[in-house]
Order: structure tokens, then sequence, then C-alpha cells
């Protein structure tokens, strides 16, 4: 018979590479103070419900208690061979507190205990991650009102298109941000509740009481149906999909860095703790982190492809192959907490070369478009205006000039309804001061989102402090 | 000069093959109705606000009328040379109503246009998913009604592990699916948002009312950011997903029809209407449709995959690259659309034979569990009943017999907890009723759980019709 | 009684969406030249075999080079409900010489039948694009030749580091897309194996010549087992992964001629048949070609997402899942093929600001690495050299000057190795002629590199030729 | 200034989560030994073109073996503070030898150095991968032997289609294998190429000898083109995919192992060694190890994705996104060569249950076809036989027989054509002989197969041996 807590109706062992291979220690370890939370729960439930005497169950608490202090200082000493951290913390437990600790498991299944494990790592991590997330939509925010007046190129094709405040340029990030983190509340919603109580698949034949467990470890409910508590996973692939996006934002917000920092445009000086060198070219001074950050994207579209692979086609209720869901997840999670602290800090060191950004707008011809608007404004269609701006604009650039270098007769051959007023709408103050509509990159306009943004922030922060309260696990 | 609507600075035009890589109008003229009413309460709002006059806002708002019917006719005459349906509408309608047919882009560009058409299909495709998902929910649902007694094989590692409630069974998918619906519909939320008015970036020069056209064409709101409007693409690759993680669960459920449906199970028979035979074995009766929508989980992970990729690295704001959001998402929609009627029909038509899962029920070792729980009950810690079940189990099939078949002296000499009230313990009927923890397969608890999910899926067909009245168009 | 051809045990039809769900020939329809080839091919055997009467084989194959002809034309008259254009092309043979059109099928069943068709199709797109990927390749080099002293900054990190010539920095794509040509006729060859023969899985009663058909069709051999005949879509897959790798190649030149096309870089200027401007903005000349060529990458990376997750876990043999191939892989090949073209027409209209490249060079500090070289090629440990250099430019940026305009006593005063000659180093034409290793960028070695391109390519474009001759069809 | 090896330039410091996120010590240090082997072959180099003094190339080349068998044995005392394990050689070798371990760099930058490393990690992988994978397909073909005669259900559409030798059976998935042995050498033709001497991106101003290095490193070439050496990744990408590829053959077979092990289907016995329990069911044996194979394809493809996206348009030369390649890459080898050994063993034990098979067959439709073919060798054209078996086998099923328990009458009433050596057609045994296609189930051709599948593995296996040999490292 084998000595694994499963071998009851076996002979021989599992092969050694086959152990390997099937442990989940390796990854599942870190899910330890997680495990003995739920242990605690279940535990004292069971307590509770007199399935446990009173004497076993404290002898039992007791026991955990100290695994938790353990396993919280890093101390648990466990081994390959219990193929996972379910195992080793029974087995942990019976080592300190006899045979009893054997009962633990009544009315539970490994099946629910890990799934119980996972919403709780899930849920925590949410929650961190979008705390993050707003410090560093707030970040942006924060480094706009540094240079409340700086104007730079508005691109579209990576082409001037038209100039815009450099505060109105960062707060769009910040909107993106405020997405994700109303996305990350959502998915908490849905993953803070409990599957334990499903047993295997089916549920217990013990007189569990599950809300019990649930509001002890602060959950907000609980699975109504037991099989597809054991094998949902949709909470899973919801978290990473949530950080996969946000970090796509991210992604676009650090080309830019490596963009604005490049000899060429020249706008953006990034602080030396957020810049490396190079072993072989002494002058080189490269956004590394900025760069980490953008590839760090394809990692976690890995992990989502990953996940959602694994779970096509898998009949109820538990399969195997879903203790494959463990490391994209950890994976999504620690890269979005690495990356989101630095964000922080290099935001927060960002400096913006507000001249060279001026120069750029004052030499371009991102005012092309207020110059068809003088036109429209003065009764032309707009496609009209748009032609005749664009064989100024070609004449300019045939002769090597800037619109506003261009006389006023060569504006009136192309159309009567110019007069001298038109060199003030091609100002770049002017071309942004005009773009008035709500939204729209006007000062007046910026002001009024970046107090629109704030509202959102302290909602959003609202949330987040009721969730964590939430979340708290009421566990002595 | 080029004849192109942007061609002013152009001398060339573009090469035949880069003109037909460039043109989106292969595929987006399916938003051409979306276009035609974007437009609609764009000029509205042009009029009230007198940038344009009331004649020639008029002019444009009865031609717009004409195309709109043309278009839900599908009777516009559309040509590819004008590369996308925004071009394609303007020509039309400068052909019906002259050259103020031009005033009609005053203070938009394609940029806004184009994103607030994709918003317009998004959220309409959302809810029409979002009532489609209930639907096969509640059909599962119903299906699991008609058979209320039956006990079928509840699975783990497709092996046999506790037997279930049949009813219980589907539930699970239906419980699936509703997290699908509110998925949805928290994408629908996100999604009814409207971009117009911020420009190819930045706003616009004319004193534009945002939030008129937004309440025209039922949108929630606006978005506070020019730039973020028009680059923003988190509400296509969250449609996507949403689609993408439902299919995965439609494909779970045509995974167990595949199974449950060939000759070694045998529990389900499909109806012809959902069943296909081969061109050359004239026996067979092939569950295509379950294997096909299996199948097709991959063309949606690759539409997520896609567009994910697709976004990572873009710099602000418009960039070209974004054209390519449209066929994925396009196709996701397409696809759920094909499916989700296609399985409420198929999920009508199937019949559980329900004897030969009762057989395969009786014959199995799914009540193991049972038996150790009768230990437990009795005093037993629970790893000392699983090990001693385990090797009756193994005696039992090293016999040839089931556990009901083995002596009452067998299991005695095993344990002396055992007396022969634990046969009633292995009828499967008994172990299913024992399982009275909630959400467990006894037959009260899931009639519990049949009344909790009817109040779900109220829940969320009332949400359903809340969002589209909300998200109704009100233009003449 | 169904009608349809495989009809024979139903009694109900299918439900109308499930038939719409069910239906290739939407799709499909696009191999019918393939299948009619197929066809031909199995028809002449028959005949050979004397499985058919010469009599019933000369009708078949009269009606069948009617089919050819219209297929080729594109004029065949398909229809939905009969699934796909395997039944598509049987009906109309049937319509058109009668019942022996039914003998067709003898022998063969559409699992290896859409096979056949489906790996002649592959084979026949690898060609075409092997020959396209040569074509951009050796579009590149010549580029290159017609600017050959110009010298552009190398970037790591998108900082300037060591200056390049432009021939070399172009050669780079060249051999990436070397690389690609040879695994696309590395998939080729693995391709161009007929599996018709292995019927519906196991083989056929009937005296097949199976290595007929394939020399009829121009294939190298057959496949060795009839499972694996039916069931393999490795060749698809390989098919989506090589054009998948090679768009990725092409995404990362795109970059650069976004980049460097724009204001900022300057260095490159696309031709107007290669660029279009903005509905909004009239100064607008976007890079819309590299911007869509960068963002199908997404789609590529989806395709080939999509059919791996569809193959995972498919049992033997045929599983209507394998349906969900033909659309990624058509898309794959349709976007090379157009992407390809155009890349010729776009690299060959480029034109190098050989000037303002040659000013980016002088200005920067990319021959930094040249001074750390200097001071190590007279004894002194690299890292000490470079961090000496490291302190020369940290001076010169807090200076605002360049290396060069440093006097020569501050350089003395950094090491006394330093003399007068360094000024030589310091001069970009001289930092590139230094680099004489092989591969490296003095001109001498790109003129060597530049050689062994051209032989490579030679070999490639006999490959190529070879395998289109062993690929043709040799039927009348 | 910084105390980092490239800190010359800089005044500040590597914020702490900066430097945490930016080092890749953690994961690259697997790549110890290659690095030093890689360092090995570059001092030789230097000392035989004089590039380095003999004296100070001795101390560097024996500080190095000295390091190169601390690495073997594991012993590096490695620090993450030196970022890498570049940093981490470099510094081992000057604490060792002191300054004159800063001269081994010359000539000489991480980019070229990582990507040496990456190639030979990659070039010994592939070999090993393949080794394993022909190991498996041989497994395959051997546990057929064992069971010469034994008649297994042939599926498609998971339905009974045509009996098929279960030798045939599992020599389709050897074919598979035979075709990831040989991408995987054409991967490894590709790989064992050297990229050192590359430089930072532009080659190196020393006289350095690259042929000299590939070779003492058993490398069958060098890299063209300096850009192309620093920044090619598509070796990595080409041997995930390979190994993705293999995975999702390996998957199928999983699959069936599920199935088969299944009490549905019980054609297969796992060997304990290969199955685990259940810690709640004592019944349960679970094929954990087939499902969690199965499950890996999602963590493949992951890798394959994250790669290709962190790509895409990336621009020349190297960017620190490419940091992320090692990950993927050593997660898609761990995974095969973990995975490859556990299936040897597993196929090893597979017990095949021939009875139950046998009655499988027997019992089944799966003659039907033959019944069709029998009737088409009488002159009937197959479309109409396939109709009336049809309807034969629908009177069967209505009626709770198999085909060869009908009468005659039965079979003449449907067509006159019938005799009674029909009923031998219905013996699955002959089922199987008639399929006398090459390729096909009959026996013999079975056993012709069997025989060139042997000289197809003799052929890959010298290759891999010729291949081994060659990338071979020639220092002492």
């Amino acid at each position: 018979m084998s000595d694994k807590l499963w071998g009851g109706r076996f002979q021989g062992e599992l092969a050694a590479d086959a152990a390997r291979l099937n442990a989940s220690l390796p990854f599942d370890q870190r899910l330890a103070v997680y495990d003995i939370l739920g242990s605690l729960a279940h535990a004292q439930m069971l307590a509770k419900q007199h399935i446990l005497q009173d004497r076993d169950a404290q002898a039992i608490l007791s026991g955990l208690q100290v695994l938790l202090e353990e396993a919280r200082a890093g101390t648990l000493s466990l081994r390959e061979e219990d193929e996972d951290i379910h195992m080793n913390v029974e087995r942990l437990l019976t080592q300190r507190i006899g045979e009893v600790g054997g009962r633990l498991h009544t009315g539970r299944s490994r099946n629910d205990q890990v799934a119980l494990d996972m919403h709780l790592y899930v849920r925590d991590q949410l929650l961190a991650v979008a705390g993050w997330v707003l410090d560093v939509a707030e970040g942006l925010a924060m480094k706009g009102d540094v240079y409340p007046d700086a104007i730079v190129p508005g691109y579209t094709h990576l082409q001037h298109a038209q100039p815009v405040l450099w505060r109105h340029h960062l707060l769009a990030y910040s909107w993106m941000l405020l997405r994700d983190a109303q996305r990350l509340l959502e998915a908490f919603a849905r993953s803070n509740v409990s599957p334990l109580g499903a047993g295997a698949l089916a549920g217990s034949t013990f007189p569990l009481d599950r809300r019990f467990v649930a509001d002890a470890l602060g959950m907000d409910g609980i699975y109504p149906n037991s099989l597809d508590a054991v094998s949902d996973r949709d909470f899973v692939v919801e978290a990473i999909f949530a950080n996969t996006l946000c970090l796509v934002h991210l992604s676009r917000f650090c080309e830019e860095v490596v963009l604005w920092s490049s000899s060429e445009f020249g706008f953006l000086e990034l602080d030396d703790a957020y810049a490396t060198g190079s072993s072989m070219m002494p002058q080189k001074k490269n956004p590394d982190l900025a760069e980490l950050i953008r590839g760090k994207v394809g990692r976690l579209c890995g992990d989502l492809v990953a996940l959602l692979t694994t779970l096509k086609g898998l009949p109820l209720a538990y399969n195997k192959d879903l203790q494959e869901d463990k490391e994209p997840l950890f994976d999504a999670f620690d890269t979005l907490l690495a990356v989101l602290p630095v964000l922080v800090g290099m935001v927060g060191s960002l400096q913006l070369n507000v001249e060279r950004a001026a120069t750029a707008v004052a030499n371009d011809f991102s005012n092309a478009t207020d110059l068809a608007d003088f036109l429209t404004q003065r009764g032309m269609p707009f496609r009209q205006a748009h032609a005749i701006v664009g064989q100024l604009v070609q004449r300019a650039l045939h002769e090597g000039k800037r619109l506003r270098d261009l006389p006023l007769s060569a504006f009136q051959a192309a159309s009567p309804l110019f007069d001298d007023t038109l060199y003030e709408w091609l100002d770049p103050v002017h071309v942004v001061a005009q773009r008035q509509t709500e939204g729209g990159t006007a000062p007046q306009q910026v002001e009024r989102q970046r107090v629109q943004f704030q509202e959102q922030v302290a909602l959003l922060r609202q949330q987040l402090t009721d969730a964590r309260q939430r979340a708290t696990v009421k566990i002595s």
C-alpha cells in the first residue's frame, strides 16, 4: 500500500519523475498562509457544528495557529514528497498534535480546499494591484500639475497632429488606469466567494455551515453549486485579464517614455534611478525599465492564453489540468506588483524638457487644422478648407518654411477669406486654447477634467477601502 | 493633387496594392447603420449649436435618413476606392444633397467618428449576447427539471467520483453563464460612452455639445479626455474577453455532450436536428455542432490575443494599427451569436438516457466516500477511514464485485465500527440525499438552488431590460 | 429520411441555425480548384486500377474538367445547403453527367478529401509567400546599395549606440527574411504529402494506388498512416507559424519606418504612394501602411493561437473541430500575400535623408566606445577605460558639447594615454571603418556580407524553383 | 558615480525596486555554464589574436576553468546586485585573479555575450528534447507490438467509425513525433550559429576571429550581420514552437489515455506508477499525469505568445524587452524535459484490455462501411449503397440488434445484391484485413508501416548523433 494520504487502494508508488511532475508544492507553497487560514475557519466551523469535539478542535486550532506563524515567517519545513501545500500542512499539524490532526480534513476535499486558497489569494492580490494602479494614475496626474502650461506635440500615426497640454496627455493614461481599477474591483467582487463545503464535487454528508466559514474569512458569499465551486476558474482568468489589460496601458506609456527620452525626441529626461548604462558603450543611458515593462505585456498575454487554453473543453468537475492555473496567475500578479511601484517612482522622477517640447510645437504644422477651421468658421465647407490648407502646407514644406512664415498674400491667394488675424490662430497657445469642447485640451477644460478625475479617484479609493474591510479575516 | 478627401498636400496616389491593404471598407461596411446614426446625432447637435445653418442641417438630416433606410435594407452602393464606410457615407450624402454634405464633417474627425461607431456596435452586441446567454442558462435549468430525480455519475478526472442529480450537474453550467451575463453587462456599462467631440485627438474648436450627442444615441456619458477617447480600445478587448470566457464554458458543456453521446457513455441522445452523418460511414451520427462549438474556443482566444498584441506599445493617440480592432471583434460576436441560438435548440432537444445513467452509478464505486463518512461519523479520523475503505475497494475490484456485494463480515474484518446499516449508505439515492450542505446535490438543496438561480436570472433580465432602454437611439 | 448525402440513418433534418453553423461552404469554397484537381487525380487512379469502368471514368473526368474551368473562372454555382465544397462539386458533377457522378466518391471519404485539398492549398501558398519574401529581402539589399556610403545611427534601447552603414542596417532585415524563406521551404517539404487513400480513418477496401494520385498532383510522397493522414494539421500550424514569424520581422522594419519618418527622426521620406492623409488635419502624411503591417502581427499571433488551442486534446482521428483550421490559415496567407507586395513597393520608393542621418551621427556620443577602445588598445583594461570615457561623456553633456569639442587637455587629465590622434577616432567614418570583424559594419565587411547574401538568395531561389517544379499538377 | 560596471556617466543609483525588476540573475543564472564556456572560447581567441598577452590570457583561462567547475557543481556564489550572470562571472573572476579579469570583456558586449549563451543553451536542449521524442515515438511503436492482433474501435467524432489495429492507432502518434523530431533538428541547425563578435551591435574594433570561437564551441557558423546577431530571437521562438507543437501531439495522446482509462471506455489500465488517488474518495484512481500533460499545452501556447508579442514592433538592435525571452524559453524546455520521460514510463506500463476492446468492436456498427463497400463492389454507386446501409443500421438500432443479427432476408429486401457472404464482411477481423491500401490498417500494411517507421527512426537517430558530435565544445 502506498504511503500517500490517498494511497488506500494503491499497491505501487508513483514513478519518481511522475511524482516530480505531479507535485505542486514548488509553486503552491506560497498559498501556505491562505491554506492555514482556511483550515482555521473550517476547524472553527466543525467545532461550532459539533462535528469535531471541543477538545479535538482546540488542539487543531492551536496547532494551526503555530503553523500560521511559521508560514508567515516563512519557516514551515515543507517537503516535496508530500505533493502539495495541503498535504504538507496536514502532515506538519499531525506531527505537532498527533493523530487528531487527521480530523481536520473532515467534510473537506482538496478540491474545495485549493479552490478556497486560490480565492483568498486572488481577492487579496486584486486589491493590492488596484491600490497601486490608483497610485500610478494619481502620480501621472500630479506629474502633469508640475508643468501646468507645458505644451507638447499631440501625435497621431506618430506624426505631429495638434498641440496638447502635457497635463492633458498624462491624464489620458490616468483615465485608462481608472478603468483598470474598476475592472479589478469588479473582479474582486466575483472572486470573494467561498467554495468550501463543496467537497470533492457534490457537497458533504456532514452538517457544515458554509456561510460561517465564508464570514470568518471575510468573503461576501458562497458558491450556490458544488460542482461549479470546485471547477470554476473564472475568477483566475478574470484576474489575469484585468492585469493584462492594465499592463497593455502601461506598455503604451512606456513606449512613450522610450520614444520621448531618445535623443531625437528629447522631451523627457529619466532620472538615473530609472535608467541603466551599457557594459560596452560609456555614453549610454538606457530606459531599461520602461522597455522591460513594455516587453512584459508578452508574458501577461501568455499567462492569459495559457489558462484559457487549459480550460478549453474540460468536462466537470475537477480535472488535474486545473493545477496549471497557479503559475500563470502568480506570474501575472507578481509582474504587476513589481512593475507598478517602479512606475510610481519613475513617473515621479520624470523631467519634462519644456522648452524642447515648445520648440517642437512651434516649428511644426500641427496648427494646420486651425487654419482650416479659420476658413470653416467664415463659411467655407470643411472639405474645401482642408484642401486649401493642404496646398498651403505643401507650399511651405517646399519652401522650407513654417505656415506662419508665409506672407499674407500667399494666404489670400489661396482664399480671400484670409486676413491677418490668421497669424494669431497659428500660435500653439491659441491652438490649444481653442479646443474648448468638454474633454478637449483647452486649459479650462483640462482643469475641469482634473477635478472630475480627482472625484473618480476618491470614489474608487473609497470602494477599495470598503472592499478591504469586507475582506478581513475574522479569526483571532 | 490626390482626389482623396484628405489629399490636399499629396501629389501622388496610393499604390494600388497599398490602397487595397489600406481600405477598411470590406469589413467596416457593417458599421454603416451606426455610422449614419452617429452622423444624424452629430448633425442635430451642429444645428442646435448653430454651427450649421438650419437649411443646411435640414438637407443633411433628410439625406442621412434616406441613407439610413438604404443601409438598413443593405442597398447602399459602396465602393472600395473610398477607403472606408465614413468616406462612402459622406460621398453618398454629397451625391444626394450636393456640396453642403461636406459640412457634416465639421467638428469631427474620422478618429472620433469610427470610435463612436464601434461603441454603438459593441454596446448593442453585448446586450444581444447577454440575452442569449440567459436563454441558454435557463434552457439548461429547465432541461434539468424534465428529469427531476435522475442521477448521473459525478466525475473528477473523468473517473466516477460521487453520484449527483442531473439537475445539479446542469445547473453548474447555468451558474457559469450567469457570471458571463454579469460580465457582459458590466462591459456594456463601460462601453456605452461617447467619444464624439474628441476630434482627431485634442477636442474641437467648435462649440460642440458632446452630451447632447451622447443622449440622442442613448449613451450613458462621454469620455472625459479627448486623447483617451480616440485611442481607447478597452471596450473592444473587454467585449472579446467576455465572449471568450463564455465560449470556454460552452466548450466544457459541449465536451460533455460529445462524451456522453459516445457509445461508451451512452447517457445522452442527440436529436437529428443537432447531429450529422458521414459521407462514407452509414452508421455514423456525429455530434458535429458540439464539436464545432468546442473547437471555436480557439478562434476566440485568437481574437483576444490578436487585439492585445496589436495594442501593445502603441503610443498616443490614434495609430493605424487600431484599424485591426474590427475583424477580431466582429468575429467574436458573430461566433457567439451563431453558437448561442444553436445551443438553445440543442439543449432543448437533448434526451437523457435515465436508465443507463442509473446503471452506471449503481455499478461503480462512487459510494466509497460515504462508506468512509460512515466510519468518520462513528468517530474514526477521516484519514484512517479513507485508508480502510481504499482497501475494501481494492478487494472488491480484485474479486470483480461492487462494494454492496461484499459480505458484512468483510466490512467488519476491516473495522468493527461497521454494521449492516452500511448497505443503506451504499445506495446512490442515499448517497445523493446525504449531501445536504448548501449547494450540495441533495434534492432539497438542489431545489433551493433552483429557486436562487431563478431569482438571479430575473435580476439579470431586469438589468438587461434597463440597459436596452438606456441604449435606445432617440432620433426621430 | 434526410436528403443529405449522408442522411441514410437520419429521420430529421438539421435545425436551420445548426445547418448554418455547420456549413463550411462560406469559407471552403476557395478550395474549389484544389478539390477538383484532387478529384481528377482520384478518378484517373480509379480508372487505372479498374475500380471504375472506363466509360464511367471518362464521363467523370470530362465532367470534372468543365467544373475545373468554371472553378478557375469563379463561376461554379454553389449553394450553402450543400454544406461544403465537396458536396457541392459532387452535386454539380451529378447534375451534369447523371448518377454515375456518385461513383467518384468510391474509396474516398470527405476526411481524406479535405485533407488533400488543404495540403495542395498550403504547399502552393507557401511557395508563393517564399517568393515574395525573397523579393523583399533583395529589395532591402538593393535599397541599401543606392546609398553605399550613408551612415545612420545604430541604436540599442532606441539610444544612439554606434554609427552603422545604412546598407548594414538594411541587410540585417534581409537576413531575417532569408531564415523565413528557409522555414517556408521546409514547411513546404513537410506539407507536400498526400493523405488521399486514408479514407475516413482506416484506409480503403478498394485497391487504390495512393502513390499514383500523389505523383499526378506533384506531391513528394504519401502519409504512411491513415489515422495520422486524416487528423494531422501540423502542416497548417507550421505554415501559420512561418508566416507569423515572418510578419514579426516585417513589423520590426515597419516600426522603424514609422519612427524614422517622424519629424523627430526625419531620416526617411515615404513616397506618396505609401502614405495617407487625414480627413481633419491637412498637414498630415501618415505612414499608414507601415502601421497596418505592424498591427497585423496581432492577427497572425491570433491565427496561431486559434489553431493550437483547437488542436489541444483532440483524440484520434477526425473531429469536427478540425473544420476550424481553415479560416486562420486563409487569413494568415491572405495577410502575408497582401503585405509583401506592398513592402516591395514601399521599400523601393523609400528615400533616405542622408544628410540628416549624417548630422545626427556627427552630433551624438556614439563614438564613445571607440574612445574607450583607444585606451584599451594602449593597454588599459576595458572596464577602466569604460569608466574614464563615461566621465568624459558626462562632462561634455554638462557643458553642452560633443566629445570632439573637448580640448586635448581635458582628455589627458582623464588619462595620460590620450594624444591628439584621438580626434581621428571620433570621426563617424573612422568609427564605422574600424569595425572590421566579419559581419561588422566596416565597408569592406559589408561588401563581403552583400556577396554572401546574394549567394544565399540565389541558393534559395533555386530551391524555390525546384519546389515549384515538383509541385506541378500533372493532369492534362 | 554608480558602482555598476556600466556606471561611468551615472551619478545616481538605480532605485531598489527598479534594480530588482531589472535584474535577470534570478533566471539567467542557469546559463552560468554556457556563459563561462563562451568566455573560455573568447579568451582563447583573444590570446591567439594577440589581443590579450599570453600571461593575462593564462590567468583568465585558469580562473574561468575554476569557475566552470563551480558552475557545474552549482556552487558559484552569485549575488543579485550584480544584475545578471555575466556581471557575476566577471566579478568572481576578478575577485580570483585580480584586475586582469577586466580584460576578458575586450571586444565583447553583453549583447553578443547573452546571445551566445542562449544559442548554446537552445541547441543543447533541442537535441535533448529530440532524443526523448524519439524514445516516446519508439515506445509507442513497441507498446503496439505487445498486442500484435488487438483490434480497437477507430473513432471519428468520438463515435465508432471503423475498427483498427491497436498497433496502427499507436503508430499514428509515432509519426507525429517523428515530424516533431525533424522540426527540432531543423531548429537546431538554425540555432547552432555564433553571434559573438557582433559587439553591442556593430562589430568590434579588435581583430577578432569569430570563426575560431564558433569552432571551439562546436557551432556550425557565424551570423553574417552584427545587428541581426544581437537582436535575433528567431531561434528562441522556433524552439518554443517546436516544443509546443510536440506537446499538442502529446496532449492528444493523453486525452485518449484519460478517455480510455475511464470506466466507460475501460480499454486501458494505468499502472499505479502513473496514477494517483483522492484525499476524499478512496476508490479513485486518477490519470493525473495524463491530465497534467494535456493541461500543459496551455503554458506552451502561452510561452509562444509571450515571445511573439514581446518581439512585435521592436526596432533594431538590442532592446531590453529581449530579456523577456528567457523565462518562456526555459519554461518550454523544462516542461518538455519533464513530460517526455514520464511518457516513456507511462507508455511502457500501459496495459490494453484486449477483450474489452474486442467486445466493443464486435457490438458496434463500425462494419457498416464495409457493408456499403460490399454493394459498391457489386456495382452499385457508392451514394446509393450508403443510403441503403444507413437504413439497415437504423432498423437494427430500432430493434436493438447488431447488423450481423439481422436475417439475410432483411438485407435482401434492402438490395438483391446481398447474399450470405455478407456476414463474413461484418466480422471486425475481416473489416480490418480489407483495408489493404498503403497506410491502411490491414495487418500486412501495418507491418510494412512498422518497418518504414523503424527506418525513419534510425535515420533521425543518426542525424541526432551527428548533430551532437558537431555541437561538442572543443575546449580542454
